[in-house]
């Protein structure tokens, strides 16, 4: 058999006992006849507590000593771990970043992975040993200095070194069973997702789904690595995350074993989920004269500002005034920058007013399905409607449809979307992907 | 002006606030004109905290998994201290051993230094900044595993440095003033000695006195790079450690100040200072057959079992019965491990019986006047006694000579011979080294 990637989050070895009850499981995993190499988290708050260290000592610490610091936390988790694994009686040998190949950009704190090359891991589980790797961290290129990755560092490595050992899959462990078709807090009838293609995982994790990181589901979809999203609790199957083609391939082969009377679990429904975000804000510029670059002066003075916008709409200008609206949002902790910088931009553009909202919140309707299947908007857009919520904007991609409502609305919109496309639990009309859809 | 190495121990850098006290004295360090390559433990008991975890994981932890994990102590406080440094506006980064160059072989938790390679280390301070260093910890010729240094780690890693790098002094920072001519909670009139030589170092570290490691001082010698002890907590001069002909130099240069009326501060006494051990026991073997071989067996046997022995006295047989008694010193905690060897000796060997005491303690008195002043033995044993002291055993070297008496009369026997050799302050009859001495 070949090898399994295991990534275990901070929570699994939070302390001595979970990370005892994760050798056992990585353990089992070696003794089934796989390869394993293991990603580890730093133990449960380690990380906060050492940010909180830093800043005792330095109000703005150097990016590099932060990077130096954090990288201690992962040092922890992984050494007790191969301990723990070792007294199983199993072999484990535990590795840096650096020790494990991986190579990535000067940019601390926010690294990038430049390349991956796990000499030393290839050679210890050749030995027989598990591997457990550093996660969240690696060096750099070109001053061979420690580096973290930034937000979803972990779950990037463990899909980075899936793919650099050619690995079976990279399975992440987490708290939860898997991906849901909406958050269950506020949709207790969610369902886990069997299966979902890295579009559509993109999809949900860029608006606002928190179970993996955009990046590491990119890192994924390039190299076509499958991702096993499960529970570090059980050993339940968990959500699969996989290229459309696997995809394919693994519904037909559940489509195939449907005449032995199991029930087809594997049909791909038209929408994967609802996911929703409360990190935004939206601005209205209010009265932008209808002129050739002036939209474009506003969106260049954010952009020089560091400021991502997500969700951008113009409205076609009244032809009485010549003069336009236009609407953006964009994270919440931008907001005052983006206001002040606006704000200057006032005399030069010629705007009437500035409008700032933070009691917005996003809802996203995301599933490959749609693209075959025309009336989902009007569909969506009635549910939401029938739940009484007003629709502020509208984004759409070819997998996607985005709105913003007021933010304490959203629960009412997110169920009102859940159950209008059927994917409450036990209402399930499963339309198998590209069949019967019209 | 030249490079000084910096060490700093757990206890000065134990949270934020000493952190911070330490970086402004290296500020002032490097802002006198000095190149500064600094040295740090891991803060306060962090160290102890890891062990805690690990042996919370494994009863017997991996001896390369222990390293990885012990070495995220220094990790965590070298980086801190890169950022305190910093924040006062001097460029400082942080080295871990492996980064800093420190080649060791692969004994985990007890690692030998082989080389030294600090490239990185001169360059960063060819580019002005503090250069941090990690105590303890070096990486492996073979494997390039972490490994550690063991006890007295910190202190050999800032002297190896200091030695490939040429510096001039390596500095090492304590919560004392120095090193003193006894401990100051036995004999509160002991004095802070100002210069001694690696060779007396040695002596009062290899017999109780705690200051500095017999690892650290050996290092030093071999490559005459001076020490400087002092407090982390005053400005104050410490003790210098030096070769003998350095410390002629120092004593010649403070003489021909004596005409400015100045105190002869540097004047070399013939007794350097009195150390004491409460760790060692002292075991008996009675009634050994006199005949060729019989005392080989039992330490033949000692050394297997990887005890370390000190004192080694062996009576004259008493002619009419062909029996004599072997007694020897060895640390405690391998006493129930030579019990148990010698007692499986009992038939082949053919002694009479064990004993086994640990109420036992040894004083040494130190000097490398002692070569040349007779009459200090028997000074020594007349001080003792004169105390109402017993004593059990004798042993001596060229420039120390060792008792052993009952533990609970060591602090009486310190005080006298402290007392009894002139060494209590206020009481200084100081003696040029090779002058008065007869």
């Amino acid at each position: 058999m070949g090898i399994v990637v295991q990534k275990y989050g901070g929570s699994s070895v939070s302390d001595a006992a979970s990370i005892k009850r994760v050798a056992q499981r990585i353990v089992a995993t070696k003794k089934a006849g796989h390869d394993v190499v293991v990603v580890v988290s730093a133990m449960g708050d380690t990380t906060d507590e050492l940010l909180d260290l830093a800043h005792d000592v330095s109000p703005l610490p150097d990016g590099r000593e932060l990077d130096m610091l954090l990288t201690a936390g992962e040092r922890i988790s992984m050494a007790l771990l191969a301990m723990a694994i070792g007294n199983l009686g199993q072999q484990a040998q535990s590795f840096t970043g650096s020790q494990a190949g991986v190579i990535t950009d000067s940019a601390h704190g926010r690294a990038k992975i430049i390349d991956v090359t796990p000499g030393r891991i290839t050679r210890a589980i050749g030995d027989g040993a598990v591997a457990i790797v550093a996660g969240f961290q690696g060096v750099s290129q070109d001053s061979k200095d420690i580096t973290t990755l930034g937000r979803g560092g972990s779950d990037t490595t463990a899909v980075a070194l899936a793919a650099a050992l050619e690995a079976d899959v990279c399975e992440i462990y987490t708290d939860v069973d898997g991906i849901f078709t909406a958050d269950p807090r506020i949709v207790p009838a969610a369902r886990q997702i069997p299966v979902i293609s890295y579009e559509e995982t993109l999809e949900m994790a860029a608006n606002g789904a928190k179970i993996l990181h955009l990046r590491c589901v990119e890192y994924a979809r390039r190299n076509d690595m499958p991702i096993h999203v499960r529970s570090s609790f059980s050993s339940k199957e968990g959500t699969w995350v996989v290229s459309a083609e696997r995809m394919s391939d693994m519904l037909s082969a559940t489509l195939t074993n449907e005449g032995d009377g199991e029930a087809p679990v594997m049909e791909q429904a038209i929408i994967s989920g609802v996911a929703h975000d409360r990190s935004e804000a939206k601005i209205t510029v209010v009265g932008v004269p209808d002129k050739v670059g002036e939209a474009a002066r506003i969106f260049e003075t954010l952009a020089d500002a560091q400021i991502n916008l997500d969700m951008i709409v113009q409205n076609v200008s009244a032809a009485a005034t010549g003069l336009t609206d236009i609407s953006f949002t964009l994270p919440r902790a931008d907001g005052q920058t983006a206001m002040t910088s606006l704000a200057r931009l006032k005399d030069e553009v010629g705007y009437a007013q500035l409008q700032y909202d933070d009691g917005v919140g996003k809802i996203s309707l995301v599933g490959a399905g749609m693209r075959t299947n025309p009336g989902i908007s009007a569909k969506f857009f009635k549910a939401i409607a029938d739940a009484g919520v007003n629709i502020e904007m509208i984004s759409t991609s070819e997998i996607r449809i985005s709105v913003v409502v007021n933010e304490q609305q959203i629960d009412d919109a997110v169920s009102a979307a859940h159950r209008a496309f059927d994917l409450d639990a036990g209402e399930v009309e499963a339309v198998v992907y590209g069949g019967s859809g019209r």
